[in-house]
């Protein structure tokens, strides 16, 4: 037995309060190299028993289950309570070379080590049950399907705040990376109505607050949205009519930097080390400055820190008192204010982790069930232990993904080991929390990924309906929007769909409507990812004695599918044949 | 390769800031496996090259090193700096097969894969060097030489407040569960000189707050000095005259749960739910009541949580906002008004992390250099990320070297071995911080389990004091004071020395003088502990160039020593022999 790749990390995402009285407890083992494990489990305190009176430690070993697989390991999982809300434990592991040995917190035991087995402090423990501590999922993000609007493109319904340079709305356009077009809140309520239909119930905006640029990363004033988009009184119409519809918002915060052109920053510039506001960036030397080059985004000299190279964004010291308060005081102001329901932080994993724990106190102090949305590309375990972030972008996802589905470069084993190293990185609630991206504004837009193969799209979203974490909607999807690399993903919304886009169109209502009939088994439901012997990927969901089952044709042969089970959606699929593209999706 | 044995975790104790400037990243592998480990670092944002401009993102990669092995692992160790603070990373290993392969973020990558290796995304991170999320190590800890003092045990002072039934001072008794003897505060005053004399500089109390028993873990007023112990004045003034002798004061806070007598508990009994403190305890079912028993300290059938089956312990609610305020007054109150340098957590584990943060926050505030000691038997890595505690009673410490050194149980192979794996579950500044204890007021004393044998009791702790936690005496251990387990470790101190005892004293003397003077160097100095041929243990310390040595002979046989320098410390050593418990400390 492969004794050293045998892992368990206690208070983690391996041993964790999946609810107040439930505690899920994980064990990885090398692939194919271990026949069973079994949980010894109990309250510590009755170990240590005192004339006899006290009852054993654990009555019976308990099985735990491989609930997934990834290309070096078995992950195992089961989960148990324990009504003095201590919990000691061990795992004892038989491997296929009938190896039998107890795994603690002391290392591997012998099973008849009867000195140490008798001794509590041999055990892994969980101390006590604290709900305070434990990782919530708010159940509204449960049922969401998220639309992501960049909101300088997806509708003008006001012509008279639009930019002097504005450019006519062609949706076939090229834009240029300075371009404005003149898109607007009014636009989204002029269009709420278009969202209630496609079914989705959440809003992800990128940045609304006044910047220079019209991506508005660059922000200027926190405390206002852009003149270009409307006024805070139309802002908190958006909300309240997006609310009626059962649609919730989130908005974008930009923490990690400010735009060069705040009044922070501009004081910074004139009175350098003197400025009340020097305190508020990292720099390394007085004055702050830079040398100008051909590239605007590429600064390596500045004497302050920035995000990026760029100059344009100065990097706030979120260490300061001073600018926590600040910060702080703007994510409550719209949430007090306009009542929104989740922030996406950009660029979330370079700023430091006292200010978040004091972001997700304060948010979750004002509404209990607040979202928390970290944008971060790598593996985020440090900011996903509950007193964080609730999720982070799932780009993790999104590339195992893209590079079976729509690239061909990894295998569906592969895929599934991928996804299966990611969901095994995170506690089962965090899981349901994760927001899954196919594409966004910073990336090239799937359709042209894929060639324009809209079969190969609705399969590949059909695919992450069925994922426990958020699905997520990029404006104009739900019409075939094409488009490359930044700035050609962000071409004015289609407001004239053809027949073709009317039926993506079509698609997606019934994919949304899938997946908030059935949010609860989708999201909080076991999960089994397979590739059955002929090629079809299988992703099953199980909840409560309810099921649903997947079939995703990825070859590029037709197959017989023998399952049976009431059909509920499905492509490319007649007669038993599903062909490439294809994919069923059926209740058992 | 074992490619399953290897493992990284980033922001964790294998990847952390140990200052402001410099990284350290740690990577495990299977033990005798891997031939050779670098480091690929560098800025991430250098490898997005826009139009060619940027830097490469590495440039050379960086040889770690083996620092440390335990029964199944090699742990490998470097430290790194990046001037714009954000840090993109990888392992390139080398098997002893020959295997060549990178680990990254999203696990193995053949180092041909050029593809992969220019995605940013591939990398482990540090995504910003955050100064306020690093682990904080008070100097004055790394100087620091505890002294543990069971205060109704230690010196009676003062013969006018002692209890009713107190007995004779009779080092010699045998303490019963429920004795009382007279030690007070006064008796600790009136033996600072003693203290400083021996060399420590700083002292742990046992609780001194008032309450029924004997040991004072049933708290029944926080904000008082126990009158038989004395009172807030006198309290005040052991501490300034500490203080004036360069010895700290620690204070034992029990936090996890109240005394049965206290007035919260005793409202709860008296007016049930509707009492104002009913939301200060876990009270599954009113009334709150339990079952009497013989055994006065075990009640399985309460219908509150309690501390362990305590029914005179009513374990505190720290979930309560009222419940956190009230202790961390009372924390603050003992550091504002009486100045004590740190707080030993009694119960830690039990306690949620929220309360934990808000304490470490609020105690830091106070005190920047502030000490925070958890009372945690098992692996902590869970509290001591740098937001919680300093550091916990290292119990697996003790384990380690108590069954090697006194009960032969390990070999010296073995002991080496858990201790490599302890120090492996922390970052390095935290290793600096714990406590490593090797009897306390709970375990019998270090004298009775080496049956009295005076040079084994000494080698031991001149084996601690060359470890880099900070170690700790228990009161009359100086003496080689004897003892079973609790009560019979907590007999009255021995004032009247003879000349046996002396010569411990003395022994003690030179060891305390030794740490003092070396604490830089035996503190943060790189740590090398191995069996040489001749079956001594050898532990080595580098620091800035200097180094020191420690050889300890732990079998039963003569052996000879060829290393050399300059002789610090020994015992049963002469002319280059060292015999049975002998041991030699020099100076490289």
């Amino acid at each position: 037995m492969n004794y050293a790749a045998i892992y368990h990390r206690p208070e983690s995402e391996m041993a964790f309060l999946y609810d107040a009285k439930t505690m899920r407890i994980r064990l990885r083992t090398a692939k194919d190299d271990v026949e069973k494990v079994e949980l010894l489990h109990g309250d510590p305190y009755s170990l240590r028993s005192l004339a006899g009176i006290r009852p054993p430690f654990y009555t019976q070993p308990t099985a735990m289950k491989k609930i997934l697989s990834d290309d070096l390991f078995d992950y195992w999982q089961i989960a148990v309570t324990e009504p003095k809300k201590r919990l000691a434990y061990a795992f004892t592991i038989i491997g296929v070379d009938g190896t039998h040995i107890i795994y603690t917190d002391r290392g591997f035991i012998d099973p008849d080590d009867k000195k140490q087995l008798e001794d509590m402090n041999t055990y892994f423990r969980m101390p006590f049950f604290q709900e305070i501590d434990a990782f919530y999922a708010p159940e509204w993000v449960k049922k969401t399907i998220w639309y992501q609007i960049f909101p300088e493109r997806f509708a003008n319904g006001d012509k008279t705040n639009d930019p002097a340079s504005t450019k006519a709305w062609d949706p076939d356009t090229r834009p240029g990376r300075q371009d404005f077009y003149g898109g607007d809140l009014q636009g989204v309520l002029d269009h709420l109505d278009h969202l209630q239909k496609l079914g989705v119930n959440g809003i992800y905006f990128n940045p609304l607050f006044k910047a220079p640029s019209n991506h508005k990363y660059d922000t200027e004033d926190y405390y206002q949205i852009d003149p270009h988009f409307g006024d805070a009184r139309l802002f908190k119409k958006v909300v309240r009519e997006a609310h009626k519809r059962g649609i919730r918002v989130m908005l974008d915060a930009v923490f990690n930097h400010i735009g060069d052109k705040s009044p922070q920053w501009q004081d910074v510039l004139k009175n350098g080390k003197d400025s009340r506001y020097s305190g508020w960036f990292h720099i390394n030397k007085f004055p702050a400055t830079y040398t100008q080059t051909d590239n605007f985004e590429f600064t390596p000299d500045a004497t302050y820190d920035t995000f990026d190279y760029t100059p344009h964004m100065p990097k706030l010291n979120t260490a300061s008192q001073e600018v926590q308060d600040y910060l702080l005081g703007i994510a409550k102001y719209w949430v007090e204010n306009f009542d929104i329901d989740a922030w996406r932080l950009d660029v979330a994993n370079e700023i430091d982790h006292h200010f978040w724990r004091r972001f997700h106190q304060e948010m979750v102090a004002l509404k209990p069930d607040f979202y928390i949305l970290g944008e971060i590309w790598h593996t985020s375990q440090a900011w996903l232990n509950g007193d964080e972030f609730s999720g982070v972008m799932n780009y993790s996802y999104t590339t195992a993904i893209l590079h079976h589905f729509i690239n061909h470069e990894l295998s569906s084993n592969q895929m599934i080991e991928q996804l299966s190293t990611q969901l095994m990185k995170y506690r089962d609630q965090t899981n349901q929390m994760m927001f899954n991206v196919l594409d966004s504004h910073d990336t090239a837009r799937i359709m042209t990924l894929a060639h324009n193969n809209v079969d190969l799209v609705q399969q590949t979203f059909a695919f992450t309906f069925l994922q426990p974490g958020v699905p997520s909607i990029y404006y104009g999807t739900e019409y075939g929007m094409t488009g490359e690399n930044d700035p050609d993903c962000r071409k004015p919304m289609n407001w004239h769909p053809d027949g073709k886009a009317k039926q993506i169109f079509a698609f997606f209502q019934q994919l949304n409507e899938l997946r908030r009939q059935n949010w609860q088994l989708l999201s909080e439901g076991e999960l089994s990812l397979q590739v059955l012997k002929n090629g079809l990927i299988e992703v099953r969901r199980q909840f409560n004695g309810r099921e649903l089952v997947g079939l995703f044709n990825t070859s590029n042969q037709t197959v017989t599918i023998d399952g049976n089970g009431q059909e509920v959606l499905s492509q490319n699929y007649e007669g038993r044949q599903l062909t490439q593209d294809g994919f069923l999706i059926y209740r058992k």
